[in-house]
C-alpha cells in the first residue's frame, strides 16, 4: 500500500509507492525496457485495462460509468475512456490515515489515481486530434474532477499529462491522468501562499497583474484574447516553458467551474499552442499540468464569503529539452538555455 | 550575459543562460548529440580547457593558482585540476546589478561556475579512486569555497556532480561542478526556513534530531560513526537516495571549515557509500549536492553571536533510476518507487 510521507527538512510530502516497482535490488532491469509493441489503450485490448471502467463516452454522445463487465466495454465504440492507472500511485480503497512519527508524519496512500484515453487512435497528438475531441476530453476531465471533489478524504486534485519517453509517458497513446491526494502538493502550496500574501497586501490577484504585465510589455506574450492568455513566462524554468491561463477578464480560481464557451475556447488554445511548439521545437516531449484551487480553499470562510479572487487556475507547459540535472535538484534553481523572449518571438511567427 | 530571474508566483529563482545553447530554433539539433570519442578532462588536452587555470595540484604535492601560460599548464604532472567551465551559467567578470521590473525582479549573472577535474583517469569514479586523492579533490573544494565566499557580491555556493549521462553528465570524465550565486537558491532557502523554524522553537537543530531518530529507530540507518552518518531519508524522493551528515556530536553548519580528520572521514565514508550503490543498483547515474549555510548566515548577530546551531552540512545523494514526469514537476511531489527501509537494508549488506 502507498504511503505518503513528509520531510521535516523541506516541508514536502513524497509518495512512496513500491507497487509500482519490482524490488529494489531488481530495479535495474528496469533500464533495459524494451518499447512493447502492444498497447493496452488501442481499441480490441480494452480487457488488458483495470476495471471497472470509470467513464465512457460512446460514438453516440451516450456515456457509460463505472462498468464492471469486459464484454460490454470491449463492444462498445468508445471515444474517449477513463480507467484506473494499472499501476496507482495512490488506491482509492484505501482508509486515509493520519499519523505522526516523532518529527516524521505520515498518511496512508488513499487517493485516486485514473487514467484518460484521449483518442480511439494510437499515434494521434492532443493538437491534431478534431477540435470537438478535445473538448469532448476536457468536458470528462471537468466531470471526473467534480466527482472526485466529493470526497472528504482528497485535499487536491492533480491533472497531468506526459508526451514522450523523455517526459517519462510510459505509454506512447496520448492519455490525461488525474491523481486525487489527501494532500495540497508543494508546488501549488507554494503558488497559495504567494497569490494570498499578494492579495492580503494588495487586493489584487497577483496572476491578474502578472497577465496585465505581460500584455503591456508584450514581448513575452504568444497569443492573448479575451478567454485566454498563453505566454513565455518572465522566469521560465524549462526551455520553451508556456503558461496559460484564463485573461485577467476572465479570472477564475477553479478549474472545475469552467463553462461550455470557456471549455471550447481552452481546447482551441492548447491545440494552436501545442502545434506551435511542435512545429518550432521538433515535436519536443512535454508535460503539462494544471494548477487549480485545492479544495480547502473553496469552503466557506466564516462570513460566508468563499475565498477565491487570490487565486487563479492555470496550466503549464514544460517541454523536455534539456536533462534535470545536480545543480537543478540541489538547488531548486533552473538553468534555462533559451530567453523566453525569443521563444515567444519564434511561437507567435508559427502559422497555426 | 546571464540573468537571474525571479517567479512572483512561486518565489524561486531561475538562472536564463543562453550561452549554454545555440538559438532557440536549432535546439532540436542538440537532441542529435553524439558522444564524443575526445575528452577535453584527459592529461595531454588541456589546451582545450579554458583558462586561466584557477588552480591545480601537483604530483609533488605543490599547487598552482591562476596559470595564464598554457605550455606550463600542459607540461605540470598534475593530480587535481579546476578550471572555469567553458560554458558558464553564471560569470565572474559582471558587475552585479539587482534591478526590479513591476512584478519581477532580476540580477545580472554575476558568480562563478568552476570545474574539479577529480583524476588523470577517464574511466575511474569516486569510490575506486585512491582515498588520498578524494581527500586531495575534497581539500581543493574547501580551498575555492573558501576563497570565493570572499567576494562580496555571492550568497551562496553550490557543490554538485553530475554521474552518468541520464543524470545530465555532459562529460565522462569525472568532476564535481562549483558555482557562486548571488542568491540563496530555493531548495536551500526551504531547509534553512525549517531549520529555524524548529530551533526557534525547540532550541535544537532540527538534523540533529532526525538523525537521532534514525539512530534510535536504525532501519534506514546504512551506517553511523562519531563522524558521519548515512541513512536513507524517510520522505526520500528519489528512489535509492541517500543523506550524508556528519553525526550529532560532529555538528556543523559551514562546510568549508571541515578540519582535515573530518575531510578523511568525508572522503572515507563517500567512497563506502558510492560502492554501496553502485554494487546494489548496477552502477546508476546519480547527483551528489553539498547543502550547507549560505554566507549572509554566517555574519556574526547584533550582540556578537553567530547563527550555526540551527542549520546542519550535509550531502544528498539522488540515484536516477526513473524518470521525472508531471506529477513530480507540476506537484514538486515526488513517487518514489523504493522504500527507504529495503534501499538501507540493501546498502547495509552491501560488502565495501
Amino acid at each position: 500500500m502507498s504511503e505518503l510521507r513528509h520531510d521535516p527538512l523541506t516541508d514536502r510530502w513524497v509518495v512512496i509507492s513500491t507497487e509500482r516497482a519490482s524490488r529494489p535490488s531488481e530495479a535495474a532491469a528496469t533500464k533495459e525496457k524494451k518499447k512493447s509493441e502492444f498497447c493496452p489503450f488501442c481499441p480490441g485490448n480494452e480487457d488488458k485495462t483495470p476495471i471497472p471502467e470509470i467513464y465512457m463516452v460512446l460514438k453516440d454522445g451516450s456515456h457509460r460509468s463505472n462498468t464492471m463487465d469486459i464484454n460490454i466495454i470491449k463492444n462498445s465504440e468508445w471515444l474517449v475512456r477513463v480507467i484506473p492507472n494499472k499501476y496507482p500511485a495512490l488506491q482509492p480503497e484505501t482508509i486515509l490515515k493520519r499519523k505522526g512519527v516523532g518529527v516524521y508524519d505520515k498518511i496512508s496512500g488513499a487517493g485516486a489515481h485514473e487514467i484518460f484515453i484521449e483518442s480511439r487512435e494510437h499515434d494521434i497528438k492532443i493538437h491534431t486530434l478534431p477540435l470537438q475531441q478535445v473538448v469532448t476530453v476536457l468536458n470528462v476531465i471537468k466531470l471526473r474532477m467534480s466527482d472526485l471533489e466529493k470526497d472528504p478524504r482528497f485535499r487536491y486534485l492533480s491533472l497531468f499529462k506526459n508526451e514522450g519517453e523523455d517526459a517519462g509517458a510510459s505509454l506512447e497513446h496520448g492519455h490525461f491522468q488525474l491523481t486525487a491526494l489527501p494532500i495540497t502538493p508543494s508546488e501549488v502550496a507554494r503558488e497559495l501562499n504567494c497569490c494570498r500574501d499578494y492579495f492580503n497586501n494588495k487586493e489584487r490577484c497577483l496572476i491578474c497583474d502578472i497577465l496585465s504585465q505581460e500584455v503591456e510589455c508584450g514581448e513575452r506574450i504568444v497569443e492573448a484574447n479575451e478567454a485566454f492568455m498563453v505566454l513565455a513566462p518572465f522566469a521560465s524554468r524549462f526551455a520553451g516553458e508556456l503558461f496559460v491561463a484564463p485573461s485577467p477578464e476572465a479570472h477564475h480560481h477553479n478549474f472545475p467551474d469552467i463553462d461550455d464557451k470557456m471549455i471550447e475556447a481552452l481546447a482551441s488554445v492548447i491545440q494552436r499552442t501545442l502545434a506551435r511548439l511542435s512545429k518550432k521545437y521538433d515535436n519536443p516531449p512535454y508535460n503539462i499540468t494544471l494548477h487549480t484551487a485545492p479544495f480547502f480553499r473553496r469552503k466557506k470562510k466564516g462570513n460566508g464569503e468563499t475565498i477565491q479572487e487570490d487565486y487563479h487556475w492555470h496550466f503549464h507547459i514544460m517541454p523536455r529539452i534539456g536533462k534535470i540535472a545536480g545543480f537543478e535538484l540541489g538547488n531548486d534553481c533552473f538553468i534555462n538555455i533559451f530567453s523566453p523572449e525569443e521563444v515567444a518571438k519564434l511561437l507567435r511567427e508559427a502559422a497555426v
